[in-house]
């Protein structure tokens, strides 16, 4: 075969030492990854821990380890990648989740996601860049576009889909997790919607034809994706049942699922859609059409393989962020003016917080106003978990700040390096802290639904 | 979520163009692969098409395409990258074929493996650079260095497993299949001990004691590449067995399967071990441990899982090298000499065969004199089916050929060009004619072990 005759080779060249380094580098995080695993595991039990926390303490050890064993110079091992993240991590997560969510629950209450995902994003996107540019032009933090406030408004208003999966489940709070989750998801439309809005429109002058065309730009997207993700969904279950009818090859099955799923968020990338949403309904259509064609083997593979894809995709990201938040690069501005970074930090996370506030709970109340059955209205005790579960921001996040911050990889501007640490900060505090906080807000809820459900 | 300002903002930057032609060709490509699948199927019934060639087919209509819509400039989609390929497309082939491989069989013919691999390889190498050095250097090729031609002769030494295992079946000719695989297999230690000894030792001087470091160098590699897959595969299966004892979870056990197995690969690479042996050894233990003390679910999902992941890279390699065959720079040079290329490719082809001949059939009759039995003993027909199934090359020279006669991608030496335009050649020689006769000398094989089986 010959096959390390191509590793030897490549020792000839010249590029014979960057190469061996990245496969030290691969090691290290395949072998980070399997500890994660086995660490996850031990402490199940244990309800307060679990693989992604596991992964982002693994993460700052090693970031530690390797910072201080190279002398203070480096903790990178791998540098971040957005393609990387938005190629291949993202879309097996997002797609899992359509593939395994409770469909019922989710069309149940697809009007109260809508909401939430299309008017509170915006009115929270609203709120955070009001805030930063008020607040943070008073401080010395370095120079900053308007683009760039607009932008701290989009990365903070994004709510974190993979975290929200970590710390929600869906089979102890099944209307909690469809509101959260998918408004994570139809975020992903606005997101790209506002976006568009800055480049393209005058935002100082907004008048009603302005905010027709955004509107009109909105139900585009969102519409183009859905038909999209269903298309590529229905045509899988049709090339399955029609060409493999009676003579099922598994093999065959898993791979094109696989690739149909893929080929969609990759479509949805190409057109400029929004890839989130058109593989998470793809993942929809897929669980609901699709798998019911296959051969048993097939649909027992694809179940897992999705799952354990889906599982390995987020223990990679959480593994990264923690390896990542302590390179020494980004904080040597900050340790100039500690007071600043903390300020800024601290002026985030409170803007996050009331500008979710100020969608949730009169949003909620909205929705109740259209329930009749008490048990399909939010209640106030739901709406503070649904508030402070959203508010969790992760790597999604991490990615949107690299992209507007940083030029390939590199910090130069003292604003741009104070707001990645920002971001990092607040990042690391909201998966640290409030996974905690949201745990036991969702664990009281259960149990004294648990209690009035079977109490007297 | 906001994924896709990710997307949006990068078109903000300098990037942009660049970002998504990437989209535009992994939009093609697994656009492409899909349509492989489906053909592939659709042309089961028929014994001489595969998605092997089928890819092989579409690549190069592609690459036609692709030429004639740019204006003759490029046939370029993906720029080939050797780490691609010896890192994330032949590990999950090479244990895939370890993880499905009958291991009675294998380990039965276990001496005559070691002796084609070991020894057959070596006298193949020599044949094939003696007559490069001797021929080439009277032709009119440009300049190549001995180290060149040294290479030459490794590269079409080495047997492409991977087409091996597209052409013969397990289940049909179990004992050509382990003999022609299992040499690929230990063919790969051979080779790194080649280049290790071109690079370190004075090969115009040899001596008993050069001889003998070479030996030991061998025994080394094989058996710290064996152990090193062995132990990783007991490792996993000691951690599941422990660990998850009584409490399974399915993702978990198949994510550290996966893991586990890729770590052992990559930890081979690493210590300048043999990756594909490693790798191989591995899928073998897992298959035999691992395997047996995981959830039936788990099983079921590795065994279908692994089966895919080598599927989809096998069709992706011979997409990929029917694109590349056709990419107009490497062909600029040889346009200018159209007789030289053919001259050369042809020549190789032939020190090829004879380079086989000289090692299968005289090693054949020794190991037939160490058997008593004549089932085990390698009929003539059996012997000639076994020289001509190794003759192939494919995707595994390609990319050695690229490492030794390309800098990043381009080809400038007259020479290199040449050379790499023969290796294309040669290739898409052997596996698209050569398969068809593989195909034929086995099938009539068979068709004779039948009849004389079931005869009276």
């Amino acid at each position: 075969m010959g096959l390390d005759v191509g590793s030897v080779l490549s020792k000839m060249n010249i590029s014979s030492a960057s190469d061996h380094t990245s496969v030290v580098s691969m090691n290290l995080f395949v072998a980070l990854l399997c500890t994660c695993i086995v660490i996850g595991h031990l402490l199940e039990e244990n309800r307060w821990m679990n693989e992604s926390i596991t992964a982002l303490a693994i993460g700052l050890c090693t970031g530690i380890v390797i910072l201080l064993t190279s002398g203070g110079k480096s903790s990178h091992v791998l540098v971040f990648s957005e393609d990387l993240f938005f190629i291949y991590l993202l879309p097996p997560i997002i797609f899992n989740a359509g593939f395994q969510v409770k469909k019922k629950q989710f069309f149940r209450n697809f009007m109260t996601i809508m909401l939430f995902g299309a008017i509170g994003t915006l009115i929270s996107f609203g709120i955070i860049s009001f805030g930063a540019i008020n607040i943070f032009k008073k401080m010395n933090i370095g120079s900053l576009e308007i683009g760039d406030y607009l932008a701290i408004g989009a990365i903070f208003s994004a709510t974190d889909s993979v975290c929200t999966l970590q710390v929600l489940n869906q089979d102890e709070t099944p209307l909690l997790y469809s509101l959260v989750f998918g408004e994570g998801v139809v975020n992903d439309a606005t997101s790209v919607v506002l976006f568009n809005a800055i480049q393209s429109f005058d935002l100082t002058h907004i008048n009603s034809s302005i905010a027709l065309q955004f509107v009109g730009n909105f139900l585009y997207l969102f519409i183009a994706s859905t038909l999209l993700g269903a298309a590529a969904g229905l045509l899988s279950a049709y090339i399955i049942k029609k060409l493999y009818f009676g003579r099922h090859s598994t093999d065959r099955e898993v791979a094109l699922m696989i690739l149909m799923a893929y080929l969609s968020y990759m479509l949805a990338e190409l057109f400029y859609l929004s890839g989130i949403l058109t593989v998470f309904f793809c993942g929809i259509v897929m669980s609901h059409y699709t798998w019911h064609n296959v051969t048993e083997s097939s649909r027992i593979t694809t179940k897992h393989a999705f799952a354990t894809l889906s599982f390995v995709a987020e223990i990679f990201i959480f593994l990264y962020v923690g390896m990542d938040a302590l390179d020494i690069e980004k904080w040597r501005f900050v340790s100039d003016s500690p007071g600043t970074s903390v300020g800024v930090s601290s002026i985030l996370l409170g803007l996050i917080l009331i500008g979710r506030a100020a969608f949730v709970f009169p949003l909620s109340f909205l929705s109740n106003l259209t329930k009749k059955s008490p048990y399909d209205k939010i209640e106030l005790k739901q709406q503070v978990t649904i508030w402070w579960a959203g508010l969790m921001r992760g790597a999604v996040s991490m990615a949107l700040a690299y992209n507007q911050f940083t030029r390939s990889g590199h910090t130069q501007l003292r604003g741009n390096a104070i707001m990645i640490t920002s971001t990092i900060t607040v990042v690391l505090f909201s998966t640290g802290v409030r996974h905690f906080s949201v745990l036991v807000v969702v664990w009281v809820l259960w149990d004294v639904c648990m209690v009035r459900r079977t109490g007297p």
